[in-house]
């Protein structure tokens, strides 16, 4: 179980939170980008999407060694979403969306070990393109001096899932109207080669295996 | 031309930022949800993903009355990010995504005028499942005084897009490996009925029009 403190604590849809850190990971794990937020040194919040990684109970995030936002210290909060569905009701009140949303909020640390440097950064490469690490040249010495990693323990979270139908109000059920929910898929199409290829080389397995023949629906 | 302000001149992506309206408004209003960058009254960030809906040149964004996020005053960050293809490059350090994003930062104006509170309602289910708010049952007293509805001029914004092949390091081009783009797409599935439709209605067209019977791949 993750720690429930004040801000993960659920105000508006307690019914949809959950606490198991299984959940949590496996919404971290299918995901591409986080959002970060941050505050700026003069109080706005801000939010960039960004790559992120996971190892165990830790959060990786990387950044320039030169970027804004990666360089402020303090609080930050990661936000993971993935939309599975729009949910159309009887009534506009009631439209919402079907997702998976995970929350992560702490103060990342720093990361100077140079052997967790890299392994950071490993996860956020393989988070984005799983089995790149090992086919692709490996960060230099100049690259990881001007890049920065951070750490972000998975202890202080939050969990939120809306699954199924519209919920309407009792009275609309009888309205002469359609209701229920159009799925969203997110899949990936045929790999483009870089016009600047060496030479035709075939697209390795572990890229095109993530390419599906057609895009399931309905189910 | 949008203003361009101390916290939307980018730092590190120069020349991946544009400062077109038109830009902004197309990535907008491409979107399903943003992501709602809020400072926490103990200072921490906290980033939700939340509905929205464009009119004009200003954005908007609703919430429960007693929801906690949207309770907080003063600025706000709203993200909206579309991911187009993970981009594969010849090191590990190159590895990027391609993605259009559009950042909206500012004070968000609580809407009390009952036809722009109306309007804001409409654009946000609007956005979310176009010709729905005519089709179903309108919000009723009750579920307006629920309702809370914020404007947000979009005056102070940016874009950030990023297209194309990797971009790797010279030396690295000689190297006998495949890069390239990986597109990802978002698609529609087959719509799935309420279990509880009062009767076999069949699916609204502007709901039924959104599925493509097949997703097109490698263009």
């Amino acid at each position: 179980m993750l720690s429930t403190t004040e801000r993960t604590r659920l105000g508006r849809a307690a019914d949809r939170a959950g606490t198991e850190t299984a959940d949590l990971y496996a919404i971290l794990d299918a995901g591409l980008v986080c959002h970060l937020g941050v505050v700026r040194p003069d109080g706005a919040p801000m939010v960039v999407p960004t790559g992120y990684g996971r190892i165990g109970d830790t959060l990786y995030l990387h950044g320039s060694t030169g970027a804004r936002s990666l360089r402020l210290d303090g609080e930050v909060c990661v936000t993971v979403t993935h939309l599975d569905g729009i949910v159309l009701a009887r009534s506009a009140f009631h439209h919402s969306l079907n997702y998976r949303s995970a929350m992560v909020y702490g103060a990342p640390r720093k990361v100077t070990d140079p052997d967790e440097r890299l392994a950071g950064l490993r996860a956020i490469t393989e988070q984005l393109a799983p089995g790149q690490w090992d086919a692709v040249r490996a960060p230099d010495r100049k690259e990881l001096a001007a890049t920065l990693v951070l750490a972000l323990p998975l202890t202080e979270a939050s969990v939120k899932v809306r699954t199924g139908p519209p919920v309407d109000d009792e009275d609309d059920y009888a309205l002469p109207l359609w209701a229920g929910v159009l799925p969203l898929r997110t899949s990936y199409g045929a790999p483009r080669p870089d016009p600047l290829l060496a030479a035709p080389y075939p697209v390795p397995s572990h890229i095109a295996d993530r390419v599906h023949p057609s895009v399931p629906t309905g189910d």
